[in-house]
């Protein structure tokens, strides 16, 4: 698959600092950085800008935060055509806080929200585009969030933001390829002067599948992690997707390297990919926050009693 | 997803034999019979029955011969609606081995072969046809095997078979959604009278998404193993494939249950699953085994090299 406008944004620090509390090292930051520079992939999205009144980096990892100052120790000296990301959440950033685009290390910033908080993410992005940045709306949990008040979400995104993307989340990991076919075709079919995005979570390994089926109906901005790294079950591995497309200006070898040095090492300390829970999770269309737990206590490999009490939780609701 | 017509194939001690020479001890293979008879999967897969002329037990476990007394040392005992498969290579059964199917345990043989023994193929079929089985072709490295002598095997199929069943199987992990579409709109274009399989390899962590592509185009007949068991990276998991299926007839309990006691401790004893270099085969679209030969080297973290080595492979063929 070749299409020039096709832009594909590395997430590893980002949505694998979900697993960490976004502490990882300089060290480790930095050959992240270096090898997806050296792959030419687009954009480097290191973590979450948060005001500072929320979170301390006495507990967080500097990723929490993404201070300049911070970004700069990673991309000073570094040769590169990849551009800096941020993510932002909705209530949770002093927009002040954000310097003049010109003033900062960071091209890109988006900003994550629901479909019910659609307006506060407009009324942000449109302050950071003026700010001079290029900016993103990340829907998270779509698998939830459709019907009507997405189809209001979009129009009014079409109308009175002035964003560059829109990206589909599956946070759940429960999108089929079905589903993301409608919602590709749904997105583009209202915004019509934006592109269309696409982040999956790898519950049931649908992640890179379900970006591709996300490229075959036409979106353009397209997200993946390192070796998967993501909270989780993880994200689309980036090394798959570079595989995938077509375009010269991808080389997939810096990434094999960093995994052969920095990931394969790291999985033995951190856990993430195919983990049953998390694909019962997904099956089920719920936050993976249950099965997370469960991974962390004695009952880490007891599945069928997960699946019975995420299965009996969704039967009292009538 | 929800079509009558659908069987599931569990093929986990048939294709998970080839990385330990087909030698799970029968205590082992019980287990999984019971899980999956009690899980309602249609067909399970023992291994292959291959002449005694040409594989002895001293080298290879029982699942390398599938003697029907062997089997019945699974099946005995055991309330079950699962009938029993067995796989058969070209050129490596002596077919007068094989009883009249009122006499045996075995109710379905499934034929591997490549595109070019279609016509032996055939003859086989038809002679397991007449003993009494049900029978499938299931053609080998479809992802090499296009063309204009896959059509012509497809028509011979159609028109001199007996065969109730025929597979697209992706040996290498190389068939993206696409191309996954198109093979199954071929098949089923040719093959009228005849269902058609999916059998998914996991390198690229297609196997299930694939899966999903192929029944969403009219394959009835699809293939998976327990938590994605299988030579390499291995193939669909069962549990998601169970997962996504909506018929009454299934229950995933079973196959959790069976995944916590038998796989995990299983996962630490032998590899299979998401890892590089297979994936970079699977990229490539080339046999595994160069992939194998790296992880039992002590070069098999060593990607880069191994990518260099295939692609400058492949480039001296003009």
């Amino acid at each position: 698959m070749y299409r020039e406008k096709i832009k594909v944004l590395d997430c590893t620090i980002r949505d694998g600092g979900l697993i960490n509390n976004h502490d990882f090292d300089h060290r480790f930051v930095k050959e992240v950085y270096k090898a997806i520079s050296a792959s030419g992939v687009d954009y480097m999205e290191m973590g979450y800008k948060n005001s500072k009144k929320l979170f301390s980096t006495e507990e967080y990892g500097a990723w929490k935060l993404c201070d300049d100052e911070e970004i700069k120790k990673i991309t000073d000296g570094v040769e590169s055509n990849t551009k800096i990301s941020i993510m932002v959440d909705v209530g949770r950033v002093d927009i002040d806080d954000v310097l003049p685009a010109s003033e900062s290390p960071v091209g890109m910033i988006r900003t994550a929200a629901y479909v019910k908080d659609i307006d506060k993410a407009i009324f942000m992005v449109n302050h950071f585009a003026e700010k001079g940045y290029e900016t993103t709306i990340n829907i998270m949990a779509i698998s939830r969030d459709q019907g009507v008040e997405l189809d209001e979400a979009l129009h009014q995104i079409e109308e009175e933001s002035k964003v560059m993307a829109v990206y589909i989340v599956d946070s759940f990991g429960a999108l089929y390829q079905e589903p993301v076919e409608l919602l590709v075709k749904q997105f583009k079919s209202i915004l019509k002067t934006r592109e269309v995005g696409f982040h999956g979570h790898n519950h049931q390994q649908l992640a890179f599948g379900n970006t591709i089926e996300a490229i075959i109906h036409g979106a353009n901005y397209l997200d993946g992690t390192v070796y998967g790294l993501g909270r989780a079950a993880g994200n689309c591995p980036l090394e798959l997707l570079i595989g995938f497309l077509k375009n010269q200006k991808f080389d997939i070898r810096p990434i094999l390297d960093l995994i052969s040095k920095e990931f394969i090492p790291l999985r033995e300390k951190i856990e993430w990919g195919y983990i049953i829970p998390y694909a019962i999770a997904g099956m089920m269309n719920e936050h993976p926050r249950a099965a997370m737990a469960l991974r962390n206590s004695d009952k880490k490999e007891n599945y069928r009693e997960f699946y019975e009490s995420l299965k009996s939780a969704n039967l009292d609701l009538a």
